[in-house]
């Protein structure tokens, strides 16, 4: 018996260095592939100039919907179908304008850009006092009697020693999503925000906003970019009276029938084991939406294109789904979830491509707890498969992106692909994020970086190391 | 005495967890400072803007001397000294022309920028019949009856799957370098080379080239954009008796007096360790120099100025070097190691920064043979410290930059900064290469980075492995 075990033992071993060996070209054919023959780049160039932003409920996201449903029947994938979800319709209407009015009477323009979701103000526009404040917190100390009637000015920046700009984000990001439902109780007319943005720049970055009670009033919210909010600021110091004149005449519109993408290829051993790639293929309504969420729409139909043309067939099946609505709902997502669910799919990976095109560092592997660990000591086995290529950050915890994150609680390994992160936020939500801003070689190392991951999980599963230990 | 023994183990391991943590909070200090107050992006702002390109020899490169002198003295350090060094003097003179003339009598325009080193042509210009090659082999397999009186255009493009872009720019450079010098014996009367880019665009690259061989005619050498390469490439094609005319009136003059650029904090336990860190302060002239090397001599300065702000008193002396001349001669590196040599000055390390200014990855730890294993192990050490700012590529072997590699020999740890490659080929030695393409936080990262492990060496060495291991 012992001697049985010892020839297995030495079989287990020579197969793992051989099919090590075998997965390491592999991987190598994948890269190589996309960096000397990748779709992504032209493939972006399209999806940014062809169609362009595309705010969900517009008449550009339904554009997209036909081009990625386009471009994945191109691939002669085994599936190709769309996915029905009412998505909400907000509309910016006409360029927004803003003033800074001094108490001297001396005008200046100032860039805005409201906040999505937001309220317009009245035809004739807004004039009202500004009181800045660095936090939400701060509104209860000044209360209603310094609030009323005022704009709101939120101005905390974002923490620049935080080495993930994600981290710098996160400890700012609820002044935008928060601040004006926050200011309405206190009488406050309207807010503004200081761009969630670690440089200093003339560029306004709009992001979502919660939504309004009900049954309270609605005020207008846009955001400044970094150099307006320090000059609004400095402004302050001397003119406290100065007040802002503001006009906004955006609009929320009923409901509007979009879709999220979806194509596959069908696994030869384990059809009904599913690994979800995804990007969302909604954006904001400036630039070209290229790094939020272009780069991840292109990747990840780039992964299922990388498996066509190395001819892979991959044991499990991979499925592309292109969420619409991330932006300003999360419809698309919760839609797929609640399918997902209902269908009973098991989904053994999701994995989350909306970082933006910016050189690889790694992936997070989070879910249920359980899940999490056993999950995330399969891909560290990897790690000398993926370090060659600058995925050193192989991380556990977090669910993968706001996208995937609805699966959670449905047995999925959730799966954020991580880019470096800091130049993201020189682009997000803004105009700034065109199709010039992205690196060629950036945006094919992710989409090569994240097919090599679906290409071990859909070989090994990620369930290997619990049977391993099962017999031990 | 096994009782001491374990005592003092005991202690070791006591006082190594703390001195961990004390290093850690140390070096918190040392980017927190940078990402909030940094000085280095405004310093390469003015560099850029101030003092402009400056290739050695140029009234520029004695400008940026003053300049970085200057810099130097404002921090207070312990001393600031200019090294005499003699360096070439290429000038470029007027802005070089290039045409295609096609066969049926039509022209087109063609951007080039003539490579440094090269003559000019005669006053009329050169008008020649093109021949494209791949390699330099290729010039024995044409012989001198295909090549006599043509201009031999190199056009064999960098390797895409490549991962460090340095790998293929290594494949690839030898055209630039060597094309020119190994065309001549076969009658070439001049040579244009496609840039050393991944990227197609419009931008020459030009770069150094290798000396004429003394007795042998001496022909012009230029580089031609990737686009222009690809079109040209094209054109021969269907047109393979077209003519390139070629006028540039560059000249080398007779060697300039020039300086390297040193300022010192005297180490206050072992002030005769010294620790180098440096970069180069010459650079092309074209663009700013801004990532070539404009970063590495801010980030060099920076770590001065790190341990100033931060009122660290290192125990081993750091030695900030802004070498002159890396560009077309490394006349600076050459001079810094023979005064060293001279001198008998024991550099424990010597770190140069000259790969742009990208998000970090991390140190290549070279020297010779048993310094670098002993040095790597040192700085592997310190993995846990440095993994958390993103530097997980601690890489044993390179001698640091070509710099500091002329050190190479004197029992010195060779150390190169390591930042992400990717994008350093898009601006490499062109007009690209401006104050504009520089992310702040990428540039500040890279100076923390090297100030944090030039702190370590300060205080630890790079030898206590020999030392832990003769005590064991």
């Amino acid at each position: 018996m012992k001697k049985v075990l010892i020839v297995i033992s030495f079989c287990a071993i020579a197969f793992n260095l051989f099919s090590q060996e075998t997965d390491k070209e592999q991987i190598k054919r994948i890269f190589d592939n996309e960096l000397s023959q990748g779709r992504s780049y032209e493939n972006l160039r399209s999806l940014c100039y062809d169609v362009g932003h595309r705010l969900s409920g517009s008449e550009n996201a339904a554009k997209a919907v036909e081009w990625a449903k386009v471009v994945l029947e191109r691939m002669n994938l085994d599936r190709v179908y769309l996915q029905e979800v009412m998505v909400p319709h907000w509309e910016r209407g006409e360029k927004e304008q803003a003033r800074i009015i001094l108490s001297n009477g001396s005008e200046k323009e100032l860039q805005v850009l409201a906040l999505g979701g937001s309220v317009g103000t009245d035809k004739k526009g807004l004039t009202a006092e500004v009181i800045e404040v660095k936090s939400i917190e701060e509104l209860t100390q000044l209360g209603k009697s310094r609030l009323k009637g005022k704009i709101v000015f939120f101005n905390r920046p974002m923490d620049a020693t935080q080495i993930s700009t994600f981290s710098a984000y996160g400890g700012c990001v609820d002044q935008r999503y928060g601040g004006a439902a926050a200011a309405i109780p206190y009488g406050a007319v309207g807010v503004i925000v200081r761009s969630m943005n670690l440089k200093l720049d003339n560029y306004p970055h709009t992001g979502s906003m919660k939504e309004y009670d009900e049954g309270q009033p609605q005020i207008p919210a846009a955001a400044i970019s970094t150099n307006g909010a320090e000059e609004l600021s400095q402004l302050l110091k001397h003119d406290p009276n100065l007040k802002l004149f503001l006009k906004m005449n955006c609009q929320t519109l009923p409901d509007v029938k979009s879709h999220n993408v979806i194509g596959e290829i069908k696994g030869s051993k384990y059809p009904d084991e599913v690994i979800v790639i995804g990007g969302h293929l909604d954006s904001w309504d400036v630039g070209h939406g290229a790094h939020d969420d272009g780069a991840g729409v292109i990747q990840s139909m780039e992964v299922l294109q990388l498996f066509k043309s190395l001819n892979i067939k991959p044991e499990r099946t991979i499925r592309c789904v292109l969420f619409m609505n991330e932006e300003n709902g999360g419809r698309g997502g919760e839609k797929y979830a609640e399918e997902a669910k209902k269908e009973k799919v098991k989904h053994i990976a999701a994995i989350e491509s909306d970082r933006g095109a910016f050189t690889p560092r790694g992936f997070t592997i989070g879910g249920d707890e359980n899940i999490e660990r056993n999950s995330f000591n399969a891909v560290e086995k990897w790690r000398g498969l993926l370090e060659p290529y600058y995925l050193h950050m192989i991380e556990q915890g977090g669910k993968g992106g706001a996208d995937v994150a609805k699966l959670n609680g449905q047995g999925t390994t959730l799966i954020g692909y991580i880019p470096d992160s800091q130049r993201y936020f020189d682009y997000h939500h803004t105009n700034a994020d065109v199709f010039e801003s992205i690196n060629k070689r950036e945006l094919e190392l992710g989409a090569a970086s994240i097919a090599s991951l679906v290409y071990l999980i859909s070989k090994y599963g990620l369930e290997e190391k619990i049977e391993r230990e099962k017999l031990d």
